[in-house]
């Protein structure tokens, strides 16, 4: 057997592992199997196994497991073969919508760091199959691609491994990996990392020998992101947050010395991300403790405006993981990918007192914010990581649009009738309007400040009555439900 | 200068501290000013300065801060009379409730964890005095009574400190304290705890000398907690809930050798306390990990069915807390105070497993969670520290009676109109129905489990109408908003 690598890997196959085909693979999966897959960001997830799937002649009904969004061959391909039945925690297509909102597929989600140990210890999963992709093999061990996700907890839960060896993906990638899973509860040791750059563990994954069903190879890319030119309202958006991050600043001693940031996945997040090295940091050293790396940042780390970016995820563009990959060795330097259960982990984001921006579908004027659910009802994606940063980042920001649909929609309603992030959570609320600080503030103020800095002009007059006339009531939360509901019909 | 005591101390009074009384301090306090106060579960607080607040003729508008339950002598007295302008976090007596929902006190609310940074780091206080309990002091040194909550956070925050230095309650529960702060972010040391037992800090919180503004004396005992007798209906959830139980400890390999538990506040957290007794662990070690010690939890400490009880405090009733004053000596090998920062940190929660099991008002078919506010508007009580277990612990459990108001009430509804536990985070409802166990299930599933196990027959029906009804629609989430509503009618 192959010893686990301790240096650098050259070779993408060592040892004596069984190569096999993809329809093969696919054959040998029962048909109402649970598949434990990798992927997050929309890469570094398994592409032939699933089309091979597809292809399968047989009544499929597999429950099909990841952590972070997956590319077209899972989520549309694979979606639309009809091969699913049970899905979590992630999904954002087009087409996973609509079979999600048909419950044509069974869907479960969870914020990104609890998955793993839900899989592993919660008993969502009894005998399950990992498939994963990889851009180098042994007997007892693979290193990944271009994410992390979960994969280290779904390998120690799966009974059985195959892994798809992709050789579009550079070798180089295991530079940037630093795969570290939590022991297991109930007695953890605490994660030992003490700052965002920091690397505690490996650049493989380790598995039982035993376990290894099949290696797969391939060429095939990853679906990778698109993103629309930043509009006026990101922009705008990003002006008003880069107002907020100086005076932020300039109020806490936190951030004398350093800054740590994280920004959602997204057009937005990724116009954020790039807006950033107009910020003005002074000395401070700049590092990005997030969940996906995205173009935006790439810019920062040319320019070395960034002491760091610790992510689960290169979630690039097509152009973006091409500058990647051209110099996966320079960019190593300063990027770390890891484990979401270390880079969404509660207690790490607490550690790094991350300033943490993330985006929502609408908020409603007391603070609540729905990120998952049109109408609390229509399912739009996953809740992903943003529920990990909004709740355990020292300042936690909601940024968005405070329209939608060419501003006939507002965002900013009465009620939010789904509730992803609470009252509790967030701290600042920030639109192409303006920014509403809400930290310590009551409801009421809350609603003030959020309806005078964030709601458009089109809408604000209408929210000022709403408030105007519930706040005549001897409650706490001042509402009329009834006709809170007007403002999603 | 006295320094920090290094090993436990004999008396009370220690070096040359300031000794006033409570009216010369509470008139050195600005009528404007944040107070920032110690107490947790009715317990640990202060009560001569306000009271003397409360006989003070100013025209007081003050903010003040705690992080859990404080006695009478504040959430009624000091509310009642009109002294309290802006209060967070936590909030429970009847008066305070009142004043809140006329809003005549902006109030604001933080899970408990949280508000110790918030509060240092979060912008939340400018200038602030802390007033805290004691049973020793010195120069730059005091060892807390009953609960530690978020006290050295908010000593470390405030300009001003006052001690109030308790001779009724025992030196001894110096053995019980473990103060351990954690340093500042952005680059915090993760917490070094390793076990729920382990001991990482002092028996004293330490501060800065020039700060100590007074030391007031005084003998008044807590308000304490007052448990109705357990209600059939808490015996048969104590009793699902150890079938639960039973069955988990059985599924999974994580609680072969040790399980640790938490339990929330009230009688009904008291009563499941007081039965764990009756559950046959095995040889497994069971440690309790959790916010609150209540009555019920020293039977098991009696009877060495506990490995350790680590909290943040000792929130007992009268006799119960007679029974600790008297073996203070004895419950110190067993039982560890942290502040609440420790206590409910995401990251410890997540890393001992916990089983977590806490009450709310209501829930509804799909998972979702209010335990604050009825009707989506009228506040009853804080979040509390329910909502860091509720999204760390391991294994999650909402327990609550199906209905209130003598059965009139269904506490099973359609859908919760305010949301401080999302659908993403409880596993498992308990009622004196049954149990349901929803990990892995989509919403519709989760619907259909918790209506039939958890919902009383005397609802069940039209819960179960509501659902057939509404999953007509192409929706996640199916709602008929309107129709929900009625159930808050």
């Amino acid at each position: 057997m192959t010893c686990s690598p301790q240096k650098p890997v050259e070779q993408r196959l060592h040892g004596d592992v069984p190569v096999v085909d993809a329809t093969e693979a696919a054959t040998s999966i029962n048909t109402d199997a649970t598949v434990l897959i990798s992927g997050f960001g929309s890469v570094g997830y398994p592409k032939e196994i699933p089309l091979a799937l597809v292809e399968d002649d047989r009544d499929l009904s597999l429950t099909v497991v990841h952590s972070g969004n997956v590319g077209d061959e899972i989520d549309v391909d694979l979606v639309e073969s009809g091969a699913i039945e049970r899905r979590f925690s992630y999904q954002s297509s087009r087409v996973a919508r609509a079979a999600t909102n048909r419950r044509d597929i069974a869907f479960s989600d969870r914020n990104a760091s609890a998955i793993g140990d839900e899989v592993q210890y919660g008993g969502l999963v009894d005998s399950a199959i990992a498939i994963v992709e990889a851009v180098a093999v042994g007997e007892d061990w693979f290193i990944p691609s271009t994410s992390l996700g979960q994969v280290p907890a779904f390998v120690e839960a799966a009974d059985q491994l195959f892994v798809e060896l992709n050789h579009r993906q550079p070798l180089e990638l295991q530079l940037l990996h630093d795969v570290y899973r939590p022991d297991a509860p109930p007695n953890r040791d605490p994660v030992p990392l003490t700052d965002p750059s920091e690397r505690i563990g490996t650049a493989h994954v380790s598995f039982d020998a035993e376990k290894l069903a099949g290696v797969v190879e391939t060429s095939t890319p990853d679906s990778t992101y698109t993103f629309r030119d930043p509009t006026d309202d990101d922009l705008a958006i990003a002006g008003n947050l880069g107002a907020f991050l100086d005076t932020e600043m300039e109020r806490s001693s936190v951030f004398e010395d350093a800054v740590h940031l994280q920004f959602g996945v997204g057009s937005l997040g990724n116009a954020l991300m790039g807006k950033l090295k107009e910020l003005d940091f002074g000395d401070r050293d700049v590092a990005y403790f997030g969940e996906l790396i995205q173009d935006g940042l790439l810019d920062m780390l040319d320019d070395d405006r960034l002491e760091c970016a610790s992510a689960t995820s290169m979630a690039l563009t097509d152009d973006g993981q091409q500058r990647l990959f051209e110099n996966v060795e320079r960019y190593a330097e300063d990027v770390v990918l890891r484990p979401a259960d270390v880079s969404n982990h509660p207690g790490v984001i607490n550690q790094f007192g991350v300033i943490g921006v993330n985006s929502a579908i609408e908020v409603d004027i007391y603070g609540n914010v729905n990120s998952t659910h049109v109408g609390g009802k229509r399912m739009i994606n996953g809740v992903g990581g943003s529920a990990d940063f909004n709740r355990n980042s020292l300042v936690t920001v909601c940024a968005l649009p405070s329209t939608l649909k060419d501003g006939e929609v507002s965002r900013v309603v009465p009620m939010a009738f789904h509730v992803d992030h609470t009252e509790h959570d967030v701290d600042v609320f920030v639109t192409e309007q303006g920014v509403a600080d809400v930290r310590g503030c009551s409801p009421v103020e809350r609603a003030e400040r959020i309806i005078e800095s964030c709601a458009h002009p089109k809408f604000a007059p209408k929210l000022r009555s709403y408030l105007e006339d519930v706040r005549e009531q001897n409650n706490h939360i001042p509402h009329d439900i009834h006709r809170a509901m007007e403002w999603h019909e």
